[in-house]
């Protein structure tokens, strides 16, 4: 089959492989019908410690399922269906939970070892899919390919931040950064019951859509004037981290309110960070970290999409057939692009 | 001043009556600046056996604070204000759970003795607001006061129905009704965090009317059938009955999934209900009831008109002046206008 | 095997029969060693029309896993488990969101075609699981058998009881019935913040157990005086129906407060009953129904276990062989025993 | 009056002062029946550089009203009152929310400047209460004030880290630091739904109290490995640092397990901690810090203390009269008592 591949040279690169195989009775195959560039596809190929050259890369699709193992109870054949970027068992602790990322069979498709055992990555004609029945989600025949892409990674994680924040209705929020997530973020609010959001953002073309998508667009420098205004001067009850780095979490505790929260849905830039806990104690703050999980919210979502509540394909800048899925990366790396879809 | 009247003869007038007094420290008097006709007010005429003649009609009200006893704190002479339609002490047991329907000391306006000891209504140039810290709200300048004067009723009781349902997002919602508080649950719902909204409703301009403001629209005869297009078959998560009587329930039951919700929100038609009690078992359903409360909700409701989420003025048909109201009434009660507000 | 059957005579008797088969690739085999007697197998067998003669009776058991089918992953030969009182198949939108009573694939142990297929029971030597994985959970070493049996329905019941009521810490709870599940319901909520407990129950013996553990006891006639001394007239917060029947309703409503709430376990008397619908109205009342779920409830059961927050090990009146079965449950019946286990 | 003082000298002293004096309408008297020492009268004593000479000390008091103002409309001359630790308005935004602490109208009892304006304190024969219909709670007659007076901090403090960490059933918890706020979070965590509470702490005589109270206890090296003992491994769900410093938020991190949450109590060593934020992310941790609130709790814990779930006089080491309290601070400064009340 054809893939994007993590080349020999450190280059992405569109290369003929083998065929993935069934390996285990909860496995499935998974024929890739629309795939996406993500975020965290351009951090591991420009920091490439964890990834071995040759990985097939990607982590978000969208398809057919060509072939189930016997333990697979869930699905079938030509079942048309999206998956999420991690594998998990479904029947441990943690999985009963919901808590599916701290399974101890996960595995992230197409990041090498960063976060568990290396699985072979999905910007490629056929995936292989783990523990398909937990993993993999049908899609309902009024979800379009483009939009369902998104469920696995991008929109699970910008709807995580939301949740975990325990959003109440009428709530403001602050969504810092303006890329995929943290405009998905912003929808995510606002289909969830928020107030007032203000996406904090540089990009000029990139607070355009936030505020076509109903949210307040500010730069860093306005952002606390605007949050003021809005909030009587408290700011904002829940800010969602999408920067991650230490200038988000800075930025965070810049606009949250007394006892609001903070909820970081972007890579740290080191092992620790200077909490101001003198304030967060007296202002009895929340900080959480939060990663999507398609499979403990893939129904809810399905339903917002279904009902076009939530829209994720309003992100989409470009559909690129395989072949072009390099540039892409390029685009999307230097800002040209905000997101890429992958026909297959 | 000038009010609207339960006149001698059971007719709604518009007559001269002295100004209401201050009776408590705790008091305010509000100049009203507009009011509306509910529901309710259609109800208590035409059923009066708790309507003594001569009471002052209305509970829907927004205005100016004229006068402010000595004991009340929050609030001073010329700030804008909404106000509840009952009052609670704001003290007590009940009121710190937030709990004021089952304050002691709840009083109703303008209803006579239906729901508590008389308190003279708002349909007025002036109303008397016991327990003013408690029951009255500052309104921002930001929110008009056409959006304003839904606050204390209409729109606090869809919103209570809403938000009483245990709504998770992506929820599927029926709501029974499209008067105007059925209308308000659709909106309510879909500010919340709904998925698909079905509102049901035998009045067509009524199903256009939610149709443009996001909802499916059926025909008792059409819901079961587009829900179940919707929710796989399954029927509704949340079920809003904003009809009440046995009408209400009895289709309530018929949209309900397993496992689901039923909110009444609806007067009902007699002491006691055929309720399906076996299928409610064997499906674990829950029902429950709810009133609007703008003493707990006032907050999170505010911030949802000043961000725009949610615009109750879709509903209003026509503004009138206070001369006008009898007829308001009556045009409210042949339904050949949705929601009157009342100009002063 | 041998195995607790109702007999063509329509009596209860001990008798040799196959061993059960393995059917399914997610099946296992559990040879029992602990399983106890319910008030449902007396209710089935005294309303046996949808309880076929020959039918293994039975559906509360723990156990050592002697099989397990081809495509079970979490469980092996060896494992100690206590199993639901009903399967699910743990894959399905109902069983996602952990409703797994709604699952279409369920069916309930030893009880014929009263809630769906039938399906052999597990008063026996051995019994079949389907979908082990799901409807199995492992037995910490340090839960004996004797704690782990009530699992799979009587305390799963009275925890369901008190978790679908929104318990808050410091609640009132008053419970009907002193009942195994209405022991359990008092010992549940005791364990999860409820306040003061009133245990309601007709029989001395019974009233004098819920003392020891911790609840107020009172007879239906003092039961109101009771809840209002400690509750400042209230009434109760929360109302746990572990009667059924016409009788446990009407309970029910004599007992809550104003904007409480009432929890359903008990059986129905028939079709439809006469809801207070004005007064719950009026008082906005919540009306639940539960079914106990170890597929839900079981982690959070076996950590109350395994710390000793809770022992329903108190409720043991004798513990009896196979042969002595039969004369278990007439005890029962007569209320002569509260609860009887068996062991193998 | 009679009152503890802080000196000239910088000594804790008893003098007779002028009694306090009505300020406001909304002000109660209240003669102090009991106080307590609060490790935080230690703090401010130690630390006094918010703490002007003269200042009267103490902020946990439970008595009698002996005047109210006028505007005071929910309590009476001679109810028997328990006052919160601070002061709040009762009709501001956060007072709306329940965040009294937030309250821009906030002041600590006899703790001068260091958490808002100053307020005379309560370890005196008089107190002056602001805002005395929210900051007092009645006290019903089976509550003793020896339990009650532990309902303005000391309790209120335990039992909000348990609440701001969102305890399921079942849930295992650690407590960091065995004073009197840690044994009460315990017997918080325990009363509300916890399964195995395990307090850390180095004094044997406190672990001996903490099991009595039916924790697991264990000193700081042997608590990582009984956690692990009885959850499998995984870590506490939910940690309450009750030490604060930087040895509490590290000594959590140590305990926590994945996707847990850690609450702290415990005032911060300075401005900033080196969080680990890495970890933090990986692991989708929740980090909250909390303040103790009668006027938000009140209702709760009373109910639990009178219906004896919860009883903090356990706590309690020594009464003393007024006379003796300058002992009682270097008693437990040097932590050979636990918990001194003051009987006047």
């Amino acid at each position: 089959m054809r893939a994007v591949l993590f080349a020999a040279d450190g280059a992405v690169t569109v290369e003929s492989v083998a065929d993935p195989a069934m390996v285990e009775p909860t496995d499935a195959l998974v024929r890739v019908r629309r795939a996406a560039v993500c975020g965290t596809d351009l951090h591991v190929v420009a920091h490439p410690e964890h990834l071995p050259r040759g990985t097939v890369l990607g982590h978000e699709y969208a398809g057919e399922i060509v072939a189930v193992g016997a333990a697979v109870q869930g699905h079938r054949t030509g079942d048309v269906v999206v998956g999420a970027d991690f594998t998990a068992c479904g029947r441990c602790w943690w999985c009963r939970r919901g808590d599916h990322w701290e399974c101890d069979r996960r595995q992230f498709f197409g990041t090498g070892s960063a976060f568990g055992p290396p699985l072979a990555g999905a910007q490629a004609e056929l995936v292989r899919v783990p523990f398909a029945d937990t993993v993999l989600r049908a899609v309902p025949p009024d979800v379009p390919f483009d939009a369902a892409v998104f469920l696995g990674d991008t929109l699970a994680t910008g709807y995580a931040a939301v949740q975990r924040s325990g959003l109440r209705p009428g709530d403001s929020v602050a969504v810092l950064g303006g890329g995929p997530v943290g405009q998905l973020a912003s929808l995510a609010a606002q289909a969830c019951g928020a107030g007032v959001v203000v996406l904090v953002e540089p990009v000029a073309q990139r607070r355009a859509l936030a505020a076509a998508e109903g949210a307040l667009a500010a730069t860093s420098e306005a952002a606390r004037g605007v949050l003021d205004r809005v909030t009587d001067g408290r700011g904002a009850d829940v800010v969602v981290d999408a920067v991650g780095g230490t200038r988000g979490l800075d930025a965070a505790f810049g606009l949250v309110r007394r006892r609001g929260t903070i909820v970081s849905v972007g890579v740290p830039a080191g092992p620790t960070w200077p909490l101001p806990v003198e304030r967060a104690f007296a202002e009895e703050l929340t900080l959480r970290f939060a990663i999507g999980d398609l499979m403990r919210d893939g129904d809810a979502l399905l339903s917002l999409l279904r009902s076009g509540m939530l829209d994720p394909t309003v992100l989409v800048t470009d559909t690129v057939p395989l072949d072009d899925v390099p540039e892409a990366y390029r685009a999307m790396a230097e800002r040209r692009t905000l997101k890429s879809l992958i026909a297959l």
